[in-house]
């Protein structure tokens, strides 16, 4: 800790600009980065804050840890293909494994609103459990409080996981370097589309299920394989765009995809021509990008293709040093263009 | 994990007598633990959630760490005394503490409501800043999320702590024993009645403030003094009578206390008149219960005593074999009653 640490009473986002919260400070885009960035980060100032990574890498006596935390408030609670329970489970499991760890143990911190059916709770505490041991992480420690109808919205879940590292590799965005090959490991923006067409009535065939799932086995194949893994990230939030704009930025890289490459379902590419949403920007619950050396690139679509939740992983793009910061996109009509972080709120509550 | 665990799709409460969640599901009294109990511990059974302990202990490659999670809903943000930001500091502190440990690392979820005044989150950080710097932990990661209008109450946070145990001893209910002191760090219900003073518009010449504070630096001067800790617990939710049964009950012991050693300042006494409520379930943040063995007593009242969170610690009660589970007290007028668990809901959102 810094002991010239400044006590400014002036707070650091502009009252003028933006004098209450907005949806789009939750939202992945750039407000909540000028929020974390501006707020949060200058307060609680340390190294390991500063990583702004998906979770923290403590070394505690020799063992290197990692520590993440997550709140969940998707809405609605329920939904094709899973629930806030398994969502809330999954993305914390996630978030271990992109810094590369074994997941161990979570926490549950429960935020129910007075009024909730009993049964609705029970059905996501059983999806809970069914999620934790299909991801192999124990529930240790939890917590339970109620606000007053019309205080919350039913249930927010908030977990908080542990996981062990146990291999040398360093998985960071400073570790990304031009000449990296980008793999994802499966189509996009299934996670999203299921939300939103509950919300907004759409109705398919058969319905589009959230492609929520537990990442830490495929990562750790990989990394049990000598794989010199160099970043790696989940695809919440923002979608793909906002990840690698995340990464060409805190790497200082330029990274360029090809939409060709990238997988999206036809169900999921019409429902965003109705919605008016582009698949690059909507949230996964099973989807990472994994940057690594070119000349490893075989061996992990290999690994990854052999793996249930990797069957479909392309090569989507390279890193270059032209244009630091910037994401770039050959379209499938072959027009460049830049690929911006999401400037608003996308898609509300949508994990 | 068990193979044979049950999948049964019948709610574990009984649908008929609680459809819907209730304000008192998370006041720390029975209907909590009733929900805790029967939902929660058989979905996710395994021995470290068992212990019910304020934390789970982890052993990870031969170091033992404490893991804790608690949420923060209290209305009103700000109160004389703290905010709903310090008291999420200080209360995973405290729970760390409890476990014996040493808290090194938290995370922080915060739950915004679109609408919520940046100042007022911008004072809360400050002072979430100020807490973790005066209780020597780390925020190392953390989480933003947005909810619409109406649909949260300004601000929840999550925190969740990782401490390390660096001592042999044993500090769970299952250690007290009969025979055993129960001392009590300061005057109670501090916490509680800043809340509903603030909520209910009374008055005082002075305010009332909340007694929050870590107390973590007075349990490892117990600890490293050598103390043969049987069992903490911090006094928050249901106040010291909700710890005294829960211990009562996880132990196997009878508790008896005398109200008359039990310190209540005036101030507090007489709102709690006014109110209508017992000093013995008002929560506190910076209030414990040690058990500890009875040739300990004048020591540990030494150091607690020469420690600026324990100037007024008293003796309060003993441990006997008579009555196992039963919490019993010997009035200010020498009468002796029964210390129930609260049955339903005291003070909502008070942390």
């Amino acid at each position: 800790m810094e002991s010239e640490r400044d006590f400014t009473p002036q707070c650091p986002i502009p009252l003028t600009e933006y004098p209450h919260i907005l949806l789009a400070h939750g939202g992945g885009g750039e407000l909540m980065h000028h929020l974390i960035e501006k707020m949060f980060l200058p307060a609680f100032r340390n190294a390991l804050l500063d990583a702004q990574h998906d979770g923290a890498v403590l070394d505690l006596e020799g063992i290197r840890l990692a520590f993440t935390t997550d709140s969940y408030v998707v809405h609605p609670l329920v939904f094709p293909g899973g629930t806030i329970g398994d969502l809330a489970i999954n993305g914390t499991v996630n978030d271990l494994a992109m810094c590369g760890a074994r997941p161990l143990f979570l926490s549950a911190g429960f935020i129910l609103e007075e009024g909730l059916p009993m049964e609705t709770l029970w059905h996501i505490v059983q999806s809970m459990q069914r999620a934790a041991e299909r991801a192999k992480v124990q529930l240790v420690t939890g917590d339970t409080k109620v606000v007053d109808k019309g205080k919350g919205d039913g249930l927010f879940i908030n977990t908080t996981g542990i996981g062990i590292i146990e291999h040398n590799c360093l998985i960071a965005p400073h570790r990304v370097q031009p000449g990296d090959a980008i793999l994802l490991n499966g189509d996009i923006g299934r996670h999203g589309i299921a939300i939103m067409a509950v919300r907004e009535g759409l109705a398919f065939e058969s319905p589009i299920e959230s492609d929520t799932a537990p990442l830490a086995d495929l990562v750790l194949q990989l990394l049990q394989a000598g794989i010199d893994v160099h970043c790696l990230r989940d695809l919440t939030r923002g979608g793909l765009a906002s990840a690698l704009n995340e990464i060409a930025r805190a790497g200082g890289v330029h990274i360029h995809i090809e939409e060709s490459a990238i997988p999206v379902c036809e169900d999921v590419r019409g429902a965003c021509e109705i919605l008016g949403l582009d698949p690059l920007y909507v949230a996964n619950e099973g989807r990472l990008v994994a940057f690594i050396g070119p000349t490893d690139v075989e061996r992990v679509l290999t690994i990854m293709r052999a793996h249930p939740l990797g069957a479909d992983a392309r090569l989507i793009g390279r890193v270059t040093d032209d244009d630091p910061g910037l994401v770039t996109m050959t379209s499938a009509i072959g027009a460049r263009r830049v690929v911006d972080m999401l400037s608003g709120e996308q898609l509300p509550r949508i994990c």
